[in-house]
């Protein structure tokens, strides 16, 4: 199953629902936009292109679920879902891009219609999700190139097909390397706090029978310094004009100690991840989470540190683009200079034929 | 109380139980060489110096307990208990000083009776344990020097009264800088896999009243790289005679964000960390635990990966000299090019009046 599907009989958004992951499999069904912002600020949903899927998702629902009689009245039900779903979470850019481009295909509908604008609606949120499929197997192509046989490959947070609508971005990469019959090992950073790659990376790998061995982030620095491994590779939540990558906390001394080590570290993304506004990491906003995610273990689970604890918890940091070997997205690989290099794999999609 | 006492009556090493901190403050008796040795390889006692003190009251305590009748036969059972105290964690030297040590101390009473060895191996290892916490006093004093008020430190780890017999390395660093009234702040690594930042030294600084936040280790480029922290304080398991530092996993990582951001990197040390028979740090060996301690949360706790999930544990990891900016010793702070300064302080101290 995708990450995130449409229902139409109920109709609903059906997700997998990753904080249960991965001691149960279970699926959540969301019948209004609200709740479907709901499963993606509590991270029932999380990646950037599974967010950004899920808000079109999300969108297209609200003018399914509308009472609005007139096309005006539907279109203010859309644009108030749009906005809040576009809230739920602030530092992947895909949220909003796929926002804006459900906006821009709903608007386009408008003189056609209440009817129009739903159908047409659906159907983008329906092109965005088949979209992100074929980008990533693209970008698995892409990347499975810079994979030596045998090699030890070494991976932090989820960016697979549960961050995505299906196949993955880095760890997509990595896949297309084991189908490849290249013997690949996977080193897989837990991801702390909420154990993104202990608990949905590994319950990846389990499925595709690549051979991995999880790892306390902070241990990513020893095996990289005794030249245990060969190549990092991340996703990513955005990218700023200049190359600079906002992506899961850790992703920052990962790179450092790769650099360290002279070993490449690679970012897979999407084209849509690449935010030409925004001129550097400096730009993004950083969203910083609950305290009790860092302060106790699972959702509900036993405290970890002495009651009146406090703690700080920001979900993603910025690496700079200089720590940056390369990208690797739809458009191909992308190396320095990226100021140039990532606006001409932008534009390149941009006017690729759909 | 003492992280690790003796009592005469029972005989047993009485020691505080860390692993069920915060949750409960518990003592455990400890009646045989064997037993310490496994209250030090379980980590029911762990950092350098404490261990080292339990190791020379677990030669001590094999003294007592010695059912031997002839002096020969006493140091046989002397020298099995402290071999089997030697094995029992590899990386700190502290252990292996303390039982070189106690074996010198012990040898030298040979001549004199069965009574005067036991004798002489207590009051050895009361004097180790006495000594540690003058010790880290004068850690403290010369560490705090380096803290301006107001100034947020980062520390990794524990290496509080806990980690020592009492008082503490670099947390001994921050302590005193807190009762100067500098009014510090702290960001408390919470220190994966075996949370040791989260769970002791969060419930020390309670305890000293010092303001502070528990950030996954993952984080701390993050807080560095925007210039919330002002300096770095960690400890060590061992210093080679290059100034290269084993200490716990993720030390490393954290010295290169430090750099990155033009951070001081402090270690603090007991000169009987620096172990000047190692030339650098590629020859310190490198503990490798039960990859339980990764795949569970608490040792008894539930799992956080995929049932059939391996994983990879080091407990430390060599973080290269160039990365620090200076030790604080008990002799002083100590400064580059180490391999001259280190060996100064050894001697410094070595020829010190008791």
């Amino acid at each position: 199953m995708r990450t995130v599907v449409w229902d139409d009989d109920v109709p609903c958004v059906r997700m997998i629902d990753q904080r249960r992951l991965p001691a149960e499999y279970a699926q959540i069904e969301l019948k209004t936009p609200k709740a479907v912002a709901e499963a993606i600020r509590e991270m029932a949903v999380r990646g950037a292109p599974a967010i950004g899927a899920s808000a079109a998702f999300g969108v297209a629902l609200a003018a399914a679920v509308s009472r609005a009689e007139t096309p005006e009245a539907l279109w203010q039900d859309v644009t108030a879902a749009a906005e809040i779903l576009r809230a739920a979470r602030p530092t992947a850019v895909n949220l909003a891009w796929a926002l804006d481009r459900m906006l821009r295909a709903g608007e386009a509908a408008r003189s056609e219609g209440r009817e129009a604008v739903g159908a047409r609606l659906l159907a983008e949120a329906q092109r965005i999700a088949d979209e992100d499929v074929e980008v990533n197997q693209a970008i698995g192509r892409f990347g499975a190139e810079l994979i030596a046989p045998k090699a030890t490959v070494l991976h932090h947070c989820n960016t697979g097909a549960l961050a995505t609508v299906d196949y993955g971005t880095a760890l997509g990469i990595i896949r297309t390397a084991h189908e490849q019959g290249k013997q690949i090992h996977v080193l897989v950073d837990e991801t702390r706090p909420r154990l993104q790659g202990a608990k949905l990376t590994a319950w990846e790998l389990e499925q595709y029978g690549v051979p991995y061995e999880i790892i306390a982030d902070n241990a990513a620095g020893y095996f990289l310094s005794r030249g245990d491994v060969q190549a990092v590779f991340v996703g990513a939540d955005r990218v700023a004009a200049n190359g600079d990558v906002a992506n899961k906390i850790g992703t920052y001394m990962l790179a450092l100690a790769a650099q360290a080590s002279s070993v490449p570290f690679y970012v897979a993304v999407p084209t849509s991840t690449i935010d030409l506004s925004v001129a550097s990491g400096a730009d993004i906003p950083i969203e910083e989470r609950d305290p009790r995610e860092v302060l106790a273990l699972e959702q509900a689970g036993q405290p970890i540190a002495p009651p009146s604890s406090r703690a700080r918890n920001p979900a993603f940091d910025i690496t700079p683009h200089t720590l940056v070997t390369a990208f690797v997205t739809e458009a191909g690989v992308v190396r320095p200079p990226y100021k140039r290099t990532l606006a001409e794999a932008v534009a390149r999609m941009q006017n690729a034929p759909a």
